[in-house]
């Protein structure tokens, strides 16, 4: 057993936002005008290291997700880092499960102690001194089976069933892991979106693909006359060899979806990216089954609320395409079960990203599916956009030849600028404090 | 159209918590030392009326609920309750859906929405002059279905089926409101409690027994031979004829909750509550297989955290009894939804109640049901808990002859007594402000 001597002394949570809603990049048709934003968790210890980590979210509300990061926050100070190591999945299990609250559920409270969560992490991989999709590969496979709450899990992957998974994801794992390092997970964009003009979503795609990207998502969902030009525009520009997804962010009932997406068929597209309510696993089965005729699969996983429904979702054929989040469920304990969930019911893991720091978490979770676990990059793709790097995080990632690099400094890689996080500091940076309108939640004007 | 003039000017939220954990009342496996707690919403207008509500809660996390409410509660001033009255699923919907906060999803998020939308429908039964249940049974079908957001519910549940159920609930109306009027929905109550002793629940069960009940729930699932002596102890005092309920609180897998609940089956249990995790669909519809057979019915509801869960619950035969709940969806509209649903597919609506309040307001939505939608009392029970009325409410809900009195006072009657808010309030309250420990969150002692 390792001993990190590291003690936790302070948990910083900071309220940054980023007013994107000027842009409307990232809008769509439920989150019109979104300004990114995170809640962003440094762990401070009697060591070198911080437990750096972040909770995306759209702009109003961060500040929910700061207040209790910053209440559940007592319970990490003064505590040996070793005790989360020695158990990561009793300290994970008694935050999700807290006596007093539990009563909160899913959404806020779960994502809260994911960001509790996954700042342990970042501070376990920096304390041996690997990347996070290093410190998941190298852990015993035990260690791994412990750190995942199996209560409502177990009907449909037993611990067991995991160990196999993980077995036979030894086999040839080494010159997995070299050509992973060489070349990271595959990347695919996302253009399109509703806010932006013809012209800028084929500069936009023309300069991805430059970058070797062939893969490409547009949103859907809020004029079909609009969505037909829109698909068309991109199919040109993409070739019939692309691949190109939509996304409609829930805008639909589960008949409309099967309507409105029966109406694209012709453009092709890929996948349908969350057709209808995040948590309707019937109504996934039900539109998974009537597109998979036309050639569509079925996508989903930013939203998915818990392990359970992702449990539901990934048994019974409701998607096509898997696809984590690494900021919606309680860290990477729910997060390595739903990648061996995946790898059991064969449906390929295909994380969601974008937001601020998404895609430098996911890429971590890509590797370890394709390396360990799933232990193959057929069908993997990971979302990839790029804005909120350079400038923002101290390691900006990268791309190349459409390809993820795979990252090697210790941890998650989310240390942020510290004059960013100043000056979009909510509401008192220098972005936000001369801004007019209310610093509290508003209606869409 | 009403035009009530009222306006909006103010909106006190308080954290009030009773030390419950003294006396272990409401324990069960998962929440073993609940504080039950309310987050209190006061709607002041520039009339005599105030809009009340509750959202109850264990304890630690109430806080969380009442800084949300805060934070919402600026949508909510200055605006005239007409706005609302006119179109209540449209303000319903534009905070569920707002452009940003959507973002927190279900959880705090929902019960937060609830909590200022109950407060609102408050404040408009008031306006009217009319107990909840009667400004239900009386508003035009129109009003109903525009009250509803469909988006998600209409390929189990279309407006025009919902039209046809509360057609045909006018048919007789008059007669089974007077008859409720007379005599409410037929209450169960629940006793033993893991944390009482023997003669304690002896009391407790005799007691309510002379009052005229016969329904009775314990609550299993923490070891099976005390699980098996206690409701063979309950099976004893009740008779042969009384109706043993039996309540897991999500404590078991499906798998274990199949095999456990086959051990208890001897002691013929009414139904089993919470047998697994309150969004597994699929996991419910196992579990209500193996059940049927066996005798013993199926019931959730306290937890389940959205309407779309809800829906396929109910349209998958995943339920016996809907336990709608009064403070965990986003209120009144949400819960006329998963009422019109239940009766469509003819489960009966068996509310859960309990806590603080609960049981205050669920008793409308029981007689809206019984009078107005199912239009039935067969089936129908209301959970009733014998605690935190007197001294709390300043009308305490009154039981009769086993049944709830039809409350006549307007609004949900929920105005609490001023010195009980401010002897509990937390943690500046006379009961809190000298009590040693945390007051955050700290886990079980």
């Amino acid at each position: 057993m390792a001993h990190s001597g590291i003690r936790i002394t302070e948990v910083q949570v900071d309220d940054v936002r980023v007013p994107t809603s000027d842009s409307l990049l990232g809008s769509d048709p439920f989150h019109r005008k979104p300004d990114y934003s995170a809640a962003i968790v440094r762990i401070k210890s009697n060591s070198e290291h911080v437990g750096w980590s972040v909770v995306f979210s759209i702009g109003a509300g961060t500040d929910w997700l700061v207040y209790g990061l910053k209440d559940l926050s007592v319970l990490l100070v003064g505590r040996e880092l070793d005790e989360f190591i020695h158990q990561p999945g009793h300290f994970h299990q008694r935050l999700m499960e807290h006596h007093q609250l539990r009563w909160l559920a899913d959404g806020v409270y779960r994502m809260v102690v994911g960001g509790l969560v996954n700042g342990l992490w970042d501070l376990w991989a920096k304390s041996e001194g690997k990347p996070l999709w290093a410190l998941l590969t190298d852990l015993p496979i035990e260690t791994i089976l412990a750190s995942i709450d199996w209560r409502y899990l177990r009907d449909a992957l037993t611990p067991e069933e995991a160990r196999g998974i993980l077995e036979r994801g030894q086999q040839d794992l080494g010159q997995r892991r070299d050509q992973m390092v060489q070349k990271g997970p595959l990347a695919y964009s996302t253009s399109g979106w509703l806010g932006l003009s013809d012209d800028q979503v084929r500069a936009g795609v023309n300069g991805l693909m430059a970058t070797g990207l062939r893969h490409f998502k547009a949103k859907v969902g809020s004029d079909l006359e609009d969505d037909r030009r829109r698909l068309a525009l991109l199919r040109d520009i993409i070739g019939d060899d692309g691949h190109l997804m939509t996304d409609a962010n829930q805008i639909w009932g589960v008949d409309e979806a099967i309507e409105w997406m029966s109406a694209l068929s012709e453009f092709r597209p890929f996948w349908i990216e969350e057709p209808t309510a995040r948590d309707d696993v019937q109504g996934f089965v039900r539109i998974a089954s009537e597109m998979e005729p036309l050639g569509i699969g079925v996508a989903a996983g930013e939203q998915i609320p818990s392990p359970v429904i992702f449990k539901q979702m990934l048994a019974s054929g409701a998607l096509t395409h898997c696809q984590i989040d690494a900021t919606r469920l309680a860290g990477v304990n729910d997060v390595m079960a739903v990648i061996l969930m995946a790898a059991k019911f064969k449906v390929p893991v295909c994380p969601h990203g974008g937001g601020i720091g998404l895609c430098n978490m996911i890429r971590h979770y890509a590797i370890w599916d394709q390396v360990a676990v799933a232990a193959t990059r057929d069908n993997r793709i990971v979302e990839y956009i790029d804005f909120l790097q350079e400038g923002v995080f101290q390691t900006p990632l990268q791309i190349r030849d459409g390809h993820y690099v795979t990252p090697q400094s210790p941890g998650w890689g989310l240390e942020m600028d510290e004059g960013f996080i100043e000056r979009h500091r909510f509401p008192t940076g220098a972005v936000w404090r001369d801004r007019p309108g209310p610093t509290g939640p508003a209606f869409e004007a």
